[in-house]
């Protein structure tokens, strides 16, 4: 054997940089390159802590599957529709929240100090943008992620005091989440940033006639599952976090015979469906407060690595773990590959923002990019691509989701819950979808495209996961 | 080379049945098997026909490219409702449309009498089964084909005087369409051969409370665009002829303004509502009705070999061609498979039945199957069967549809417009989807499934058309 080996042309099998096979082949050899990266991309603390923490690996695990039986047992029923001053806990008249980890009002991004603008206008605080610039400077309000409250909201995340929120409750652990009500409108929308008299028109009309309508057919209904609906769409081309377009028309659907023997003026109700004509997202923020009530549930088993929050608010992206409590592990946002609506471009796209990235943290959006290849479409990808996407996010997650299936797959479940130490041995970087806004503020919807949460949340997670489990164990 | 040629071992090319591959292997030699069937299934006549026609290629070509600009170009839009009688021409008091090609009454299959007994009750000329058959078969009531009227109706397709109808034209080229409406609820459905109190309940709150609300809110909104609903429901999980979920979701969105400002008893729209909520086939009839306009403007190009029908009575499958003029070329209507509803088995399967295969020769149906792999799981298929499917079908079909993209296929349009000299040459049957009535009138839907339309039906009709052409050239 040996002597035939010395004499046999060598066969070499290169892993790692592709430029090595490269010079191999340059010199005639052959050379087969195997795409491989070392764990925790050699990093030498990290995969330390990753060795150690394998000696707690039954201990992990078990948390884990606690854990992660709590996403999958998870049953959001939309329940109320409600101010959110009186829905939500813990809410004052100064309060304002906002998207993403914790933010001060004088580091936030652009397009999020015009949400702020336009909350501020909104609740009669302030009369134009230099009063309400004065206001939000002037340390009388309360900002907070909406994380801290149970809340969820897209791109900007603002809710302001009188705003109605969607209130969904967990079935399975009782309890709560909220988040706004989608205001995309003709590309302008405060979560984008903009504030002007459009943006007040439309909130005013959603606070006086379309909330307690919604309201009122929802408590008549007596509640409905958003999981159903989900998993309807999910058959139907959307992904649940940048398309909506089935999931709102099913709510729709589920929902007529309800307003309709509310038996209010014609008008109201018209004004409902015109509003859903220019609006095919109106289900997002339903969306996400049915994947905030799942992901809370899981929040807070002491050894689990589950990530049960991404979210960010145009400066920053920030992750939570279920076993580390309310701390928040940040890096700076990244920016958005995608497409801009003219006549913008890539000089006016803020770095990424917003909190509907709750979805891909339940295994939605572009942990399920399989099911909507439309999206991939975005950044010049295929079929193959969107697929692509979809087995990718299987290697950073504990399961699939059998009540979420994907009919590309042959209706395999969305690969969900993300688990902290797959991210930093592999180095994938879980993917998200989501909008572009104008990175000044008042200007509004600039874009869509693809990103991903930066590794280096999750390496100082695993860092401070891996302190605390020592601390406990 | 030669002498080469007589040491080496043997490699053999096998083509046609793969048997002989296999006992070449056998003995010990290689044989690649390739998959091929000769031309016409080796049939002498056919070939020389097929060889024929080659003479006028030019002429045929001509012909089926100004067939399917018409087909391509169509645009139906749903401009009307209103009952059979006034709307659409020729028909008369004493009429009785039922699906497919000509059938007499005592031909007609047990599930389509059953719609003639539901559609006389309806009417109010008969009190009951008895006095229905006594009048179906008294000679007074005119059967004919809903194909002789410009209408469709999906399975029994029984269309009578009173029952309101979707009025449909084809915008680009001035002719219009008709179907009943959908009235599948709980699996009963006179559409497939049930005619009891309930199926009498649905009827008549079609005629007196929704065609009504819906044909004057078709005509205030001035004509809704089909081919868009349609377009937009294919990246949403429905082929237009089994799933129509999406674009019944979407109908009812783009209506809801309008309905809403009629400003009627909300209980009314309530009522559509609750009716949209156990159909989710609402959608079947206005697609075929749309099929239908194109179609028919596509018809009576003399040396044009482009289906332009395909059709089931229960008993017979028909197809018509566009250079064939109103002759329909028929075998026995075939068995479908699928899955069965329970109680119901194999035994009380009728045999395939409905107009609604318009969708296919349209290009949607099962040759759009690649957008809705759900479908494919009836016969335990996976995606790349579905995908498969629509591949196959390129085969017969002369151009793909740009309007109707499909996502699984990287956006490529829907195979359209079967060439009946590609069909008889490949063997390749159209495929379709189907619903299966039970086959006693009075049971309704007793499952669903997919089957194709007999070989021999393309085969005579390409006879026909040999002599046709070969006079008029």
């Amino acid at each position: 054997m040996s002597a035939n080996l010395l004499k046999a042309k060598p066969k070499i099998i290169n892993i790692g940089l592709a430029q090595f096979a490269d010079t191999i082949r340059q010199s005639g050899a052959e050379a087969i390159h195997l795409d491989w990266t070392p764990p925790a991309q050699g990093d030498l603390t990290l995969n330390k802590i990753l060795l150690e923490l394998q000696d707690d690996y039954d201990q992990i695990e078990q948390a884990n599957s606690q854990a992660i039986e709590k996403v999958l047992a998870a049953q959001p029923v939309w329940i109320d529709v409600g101010p959110a001053l009186e829905m939500i806990p813990g809410f004052s008249e100064n309060t304002v929240l906002h998207a993403g980890p914790p933010i001060s009002w004088d580091q936030m991004c652009g397009p999020m100090k015009g949400g702020v603008i336009g909350g501020l206008i909104y609740e009669g605080r302030a009369r134009n943008k230099e009063e309400a610039l004065a206001l939000a400077g002037s340390g009388r309000i309360e900002f907070a992620p909406n994380h801290h409250f149970g809340a969820v909201g897209p791109m900007s995340g603002i809710i302001t005091a009188s705003m109605p929120v969607i209130v969904v409750e967990n079935q399975e652990n009782g309890n709560r989440a909220y988040s706004n009500f989608n205001s995309e409108n003709n590309r302008k929308a405060l979560s984008f940033g903009a504030f002007d008299q459009d943006i007040q028109d439309i909130l005013n009309w959603q606070r006086d006639v379309m909330a307690p309508m919604l309201g009122a057919a929802i408590r008549k209904i007596g509640g409905l599952d958003l999981k159903g609906i989900m998993a309807r769409a999910l058959q139907m081309g959307d992904e649940c976090h940048n398309r909506h377009i089935a999931s709102t028309s099913l709510l729709l659907k589920m929902l007529l015979p309800t307003l309709a023997r509310l038996d209010l003026p014609g008008s109201r109700l018209a004004e409902f469906g015109d509003y859903l004509m220019q609006n095919d997202w109106f289900f997002l923020n339903f969306s996400m407060a049915a994947c905030k009530a799942a992901m809370d549930a899981a929040h807070g088993f002491p050894h689990s690595t589950l990530v049960t929050a991404m979210a960010r608010n145009g400066a920053q992206a920030g992750i939570r773990v279920s076993g580390l409590g309310e701390q928040w592990f940040t890096a700076p946002a990244p920016p958005v590959r995608g497409i801009m609506f003219p006549p913008f471009g890539e000089e006016d796209a803020n770095p990424d923002m917003g909190d509907s990235t709750i979805t891909e943290t339940f295994g939605l959006g572009a942990f399920a990019m399989a099911a909507a290849p439309a999206l991939v479409q975005l950044i010049g990808g295929k079929v193959a691509d969107a697929i692509g996407f979809t087995k990718s996010m299987r290697q950073i997650t504990m399961v699939e989701n059998g009540s979420f299936s994907i009919p590309n797959l042959d209706f395999a479940g969305t690969p969900t819950g993300i688990d902290l130490r797959a991210v930093v041995e592999t180095g994938i970087h879980p993917k998200i979808n989501t909008g572009i806004a104008h990175r000044r503020p008042g200007y509004g919807i600039a874009g869509a495209g693809i990103t991903e949460i930066p590794l280096s949340c999750f390496q100082e997670a695993l860092k401070e996961f891996a302190k605390h489990h020592s601390a406990r164990s």
